[in-house]
């Protein structure tokens, strides 16, 4: 079945600090003709951190968008020209002030998050045997953030009990299972 | 850590179809001045639905965000005031002409897709049993939709391989197993 739309038009409605909204007129397979409204966003990674004794590596973070303190993988925007790895890496250190090292860094998977409205890819990364670093290096200016250590267990537990809601959180958590058990 | 933000001023950018975009001022917890932008969405839910014959229902749907045809669990809006376990099992019906029963419907998760900049929640529901229902229901006017049945086990290798990478559709996968796991 072609699936496939044409644009005819491409309007920016707004460029933001982070999304850019886009508004297209596309032609569809049987002829007619539709609106989508596009987010379109640079891209992020997140990590699954797991320190040398076997904690997991989470985050506690306030989110406007929702009105709600969240726990999260560290997790944040690829910038331009950025290799994904070290992007995670250093999103990582930044938020959390432990460091990977680049051999024990292993990609799991490339998502999209909302494909029926923005093109944000989220990179998912396992790093093992990350180390906390004296020096804590400074978050964006703009982000106040607590760090939370968890055995899989927990985190797993708080999946099923809905403590945790974020989606690439959870995507990475059983990514990580999956890739432990093929692994192991 | 007080890490809420209070909105100074909330202004409209765009009104769209799906999405409305927000630029909100917000007081940021050191007392200094910070920008957010919001996509509001309205809210969605996704169904991973099981046959009497032990398959998975994927579609296989075209994304102009992405511009690429990628597999999902059925999903979409929630409409005003609609029940989010019928909106599951009406998603359903009209994108694959699978007819769920509302008894063997559980919901298995809220998740928050990308908190980052939008506030959309998805809500994740399991419906067993699913039956093919003769009478085709139309689907939106824009969506063109292929159905697939798959056995889990493809399911796991398809996302495992990257072949699979929508977000929603990982976490609604192993929020199922899990879901087995405990209920066998």
């Amino acid at each position: 079945m072609k699936q496939e739309e044409k644009t005819l038009e491409s309007k920016l409605i707004h460029k933001g600090r982070i999304i850019s909204l886009y508004q297209e007129k596309v032609l569809l397979p049987n002829g007619k003709e539709s609106v989508r409204e596009i987010v379109r966003h640079k891209g992020a990674c997140a990590v699954i951190a797991k320190t040398k004794e076997d904690k997991l590596i989470l985050i506690r973070q306030y989110r406007k968008s929702l009105d709600k303190t969240i726990y999260e993988f560290p997790a944040g925007g690829i910038e331009p020209g950025e290799d994904i790895a070290l992007c995670a890496v250093r999103e990582l250190e930044e938020e959390t002030s432990y460091r990977a090292t680049e051999e024990k860094v292993v990609y799991l998977a490339g998502l999209c998050t909302t494909p029926g409205f923005s093109d944000e890819m989220i990179h998912i990364f396992y790093a093992e045997d990350v180390e906390k670093i004296s020096v804590k290096k400074d978050c964006d200016d703009d982000e106040f953030i607590e760090v939370l250590l968890l055995d899989e267990s927990e985190v797993l537990e708080w999946i099923m009990l809905g403590q945790i809601i974020d989606a690439k959180t959870v995507c990475a958590f059983f990514l990580y299972q999956q890739y432990k058990k093929s692994n192991d």
